[in-house]
Formats: structure tokens, C-alpha cells, sequence
């Protein structure tokens, strides 16, 4: 089984991804988890409550999450983004079924209700804050489809233990479910070849990390990476064998990365 | 198995439809639809493309789907609505899972790319409509979903043959589901007690119509209530042998229309 996360960036094509998995599709299962960051920063600057992103005193940024950008937060990722994949699968011939964490209790998450960030000099907390950490999966709903030959595209939001909704970053569910359904590969796609020792400049590719070594790559992580190389880590303790980093961009991007054309990490 | 449709009106109470819902299920299967249609008013003000709305030469009111406003209606409907409404019911123990039609193809419609609309005394063509009519279900996704015990919560949009998203009537729509799924009973929740003879007096209630009969009660079905009583003739057609018309804002809304509390048509 190939769990396939894909960045929301503008510039990863869904069209490339949907063709390359329908082929991987005759020998293999699939299941895919999805974001949809640019988009949902699109829609919350023009409902006038622009992304707000946040760092913790760790260095860890993250996006600031209260009542009304959770409700944008729901919209973008499991309506539009969400149905809009399904539906550009579909043309491909793959019977997408599209769900969010939400359903079916399929992403249960750790609410943090309160949360700990860094401003400037000084650490503040914030409360109200509608994020959580996934922990379980719903592995019997997931296998319930695959089973039947459905394909499920995945995203946030998660459900608390007290069955709240919240947000809750995806490259790390993405890990945990690859995880939870013993998936042997976890590829991320998005808008770069792989991890960079340079962000700036895509020559500088990282080809290979031993998974024992990861946290020496800690130091290339810029932003969002640092969150996707603490997944990595996870999916290794839950025993999947390789996590791929590949180009969302290009033509059969998920074949290409188990390739070995991006980052793998094994 | 009851087939239970709620509105999209801000005063249905989910609270009340979930613990009705919950106790019910002891005993039957539930597959539940939902609108999401004042919620979507609402945001699309706020991204300033309000809801239009356009009628048929026949009399019937639609709303009027563009792309612009077919996004909008992706994210509310597909996304906010359903992810909030499976969550309100997890709190109440029912292991619900929210999908759309466009999902493993549950809701196949014909694709309607030109629409005639009556304007004053002229008939007019609208092009780039988004819209279609439902008339295939993926009753297996269902059954499958119902034989593990999660209750599927549906709502629109729905897929064109051509694997395009098109806003649908989700009235029609559930019709059509609960025919497909052999449902014996069709519950139709709304913010009115039922049919009313004058929909401003709540005191009109019509108890009872012969499902023969029903061509005779259009005169009292104001703007979408004519939808409703057109999704209700081909529920029967496709074999459901009872529909209740019923009000969503007391307690024990589905158990109290399924007694005829409301309108009951068989």
C-alpha cells in the first residue's frame, strides 16, 4: 500500500498525480491525503480574516487557528479542495471517495486547547485555539473502502476526543495513517524536488537520509519542512519502511519519487 | 430504513434530529441528507457574489449556478455543513459519515448546461449553467457504509456523466436516494410544521395527502415546496411507499413525523 500526501500548493498538478496513480492503481492500493494551504489563504484574505501563522518558542511554525478560521479552514479543505479532487480523479477513471478527519471519526486528535507562542522576546499564551494532534485512526473505514476498490483522498480537519472539530497539520496525520494501515511507502509531493540543503536553490538536493539520521537534516528544514521531517520520524516508529519526497510538479510524480528521483529517506 | 431529508434553515435543531436519530437507529438503518442553503446565503455575501435566484417558464425557483457561485456552494454545503453536521451527531454517539454526491460517484446527475429563465415577460437562455438533475445512486457505497454501521450523511453537489461537479436539488436528490435504496419511509425536516394551505399560518396544516393526489396540493407549495412535492411523486414512483413532511425544530422531530404529526403522504 502507497500513502501519497500532497502539498496545496498552486503549482502541483493534480492532473500528472491522477494519471500516475490510476496506473499504480493495477498493482497496488492507494490512499491519498491532500492540503490545500494556498487556497484556503485565498479565501480567508477575501472573507476578510487573513491566515495568521504562528511560532512556537520551539521554532515551529504553525497557522493560528480560532472559531473563524477553523470555519474557513472546513471549507477549503474538506468541501472545496476535497470535492474538486475527487471530481479531477474521477475523470481519470479512479473511483475517488473524498473525507475528512471528521468522518467516520477517521483522524481523532488530542485537542490543545491552549498553546504556547513566541512573540518577539517573549512567550505568550493563547486560548480558544482550535487545533489538536492526530492519534488514532479509523483504520476499519479506510480498509472498508480499499476493500471495495474506492480510493480515499484524505484531509484535515481532525476530531477531538470530545468530538470538536479541529485543524491539525497533515504531514503528520498523513505519517500516523500510513502507519495505522501498515503502508509500506509514504510519499509527499509538493512544489520542489525534494529537501533542499538550500531552499533557494533546487541543485542542492538531499538524494538520500538514513532514517536513523534525520534529525541532522533538522538544520535544511525551512518552515513548513521542519513539521513534514517530525512526520517522517513518526512514520518510521510506527513501522513504515520509506517515506519518498518528490516533485509535485512534473509528469508521474509519485512513480518518479519511489524512483528515487527526489529525497528517500529509509 | 428511513431516509431522513433536513433543510438548510437556521432554526432546525441538529441537537434534536441527533438525539431523535440516535434512538431510532436502535431499531432501523438511517441515511440522512442535508441542505446548507442559509449558511450559503451568508457566505456568499461576504465574498460579494450573493445567491440569485432564477425562475423556470414553468414557475419553479432555482438558484442560479455559476462557477463563482458553485465554489461557494462546494465549500458550504460539502464542507462547513456536512463536517459540522457529522460532528454534532458524533457527539451523540452516531458514527455518521459525511459525503458528497461527487463521491465515489454517489449522486450521478445529467449535466443541465443551458437553462431557459423567465425574466419579466421574456424567456431567456442562460449558458455555463452548473447545474443537473440526479438520477443515478451509488447504493453500494451506501450499503457498505450502513452494513458497518456508520449512517452517511449526504449532501450535494453532485457529479455530471462527464465527471463535472454540478449543484443539484438535494429535495430530488434524496428522492431518488431513498427510491434507489429501498427505503420504505421518507422523512422531509423543515422550519414548518408541513404543508401549510397558507404558508403564513402554521394553524393550516394539511394532515394528510393521497400520494394520487398530490398534482393537487401544488397550488399550496410556495417557492421551494414545489421542489419538495416534485421530489415526493418520484420517490413513490421509484417505490417508497410513505413520505412525512415534518417540522425540524422541535424534539423528536423524525419520530413525531414518522406518528403524522405533520403532513404524511402514502
Amino acid at each position: 500500500m502507497i500513502l501519497v500526501k500532497v502539498g496545496g500548493g498552486k503549482t502541483v498538478s493534480w492532473e500528472f498525480i491522477a494519471k500516475d496513480v490510476a496506473s499504480l492503481l493495477k498493482n497496488e492500493k492507494v490512499v491519498i491525503v491532500h492540503g490545500a494551504s494556498v487556497k484556503r489563504d485565498e479565501i480567508a484574505k477575501k472573507l476578510g480574516s487573513p491566515t495568521k501563522t504562528v511560532i512556537s518558542p520551539s521554532g515551529i511554525t504553525s497557522v493560528y487557528t480560532d472559531e473563524k478560521a477553523l470555519e474557513i479552514f472546513i471549507m477549503v479543505y474538506s468541501g472545496l479542495i476535497n470535492k474538486q479532487t475527487v471530481a479531477t480523479l474521477q475523470r481519470y477513471g479512479i473511483n475517488a471517495v473524498g473525507l475528512s478527519g471528521v468522518d467516520g471519526k477517521l483522524w481523532q486528535a488530542k485537542a490543545k486547547k491552549e498553546l504556547l507562542i513566541q512573540e518577539g522576546e517573549k512567550v505568550k499564551l493563547v486560548k480558544d485555539n482550535k487545533t489538536g494532534r492526530v492519534e488514532k485512526i479509523n483504520t476499519d473505514l479506510i480498509n472498508t473502502l480499499l476493500k471495495k476498490n474506492y480510493v480515499p483522498v484524505i484531509s484535515a480537519p481532525a476530531i477531538s476526543y470530545e468530538n470538536e472539530i479541529v485543524n491539525t497539520d497533515n504531514d503528520w496525520a498523513a505519517a500516523v495513517t500510513a502507519g495505522s494501515l501498515k503502508a509500506d511507502k509514504l510519499v509527499y509531493l509538493f512544489e520542489a524536488p525534494g529537501l533542499l540543503k538550500n531552499h533557494k536553490d533546487e541543485s542542492t538536493l538531499i538524494k538520500k537520509i538514513s532514517k536513523e539520521k534525520i534529525s541532522d537534516y533538522f538544520q535544511y528544514a525551512e518552515g513548513r519542512m521542519k513539521k513534514k521531517l517530525l512526520g517522517v520520524q513518526k512514520a518510521f516508529e510506527l513501522g513504515v519502511s520509506a517515506v519518498y519526497w518528490g516533485d509535485g510538479r512534473i509528469k508521474n510524480p509519485v512513480s518518479r519519487a519511489l524512483k528515487g528521483n527526489g529525497t528517500v529517506i529509509e
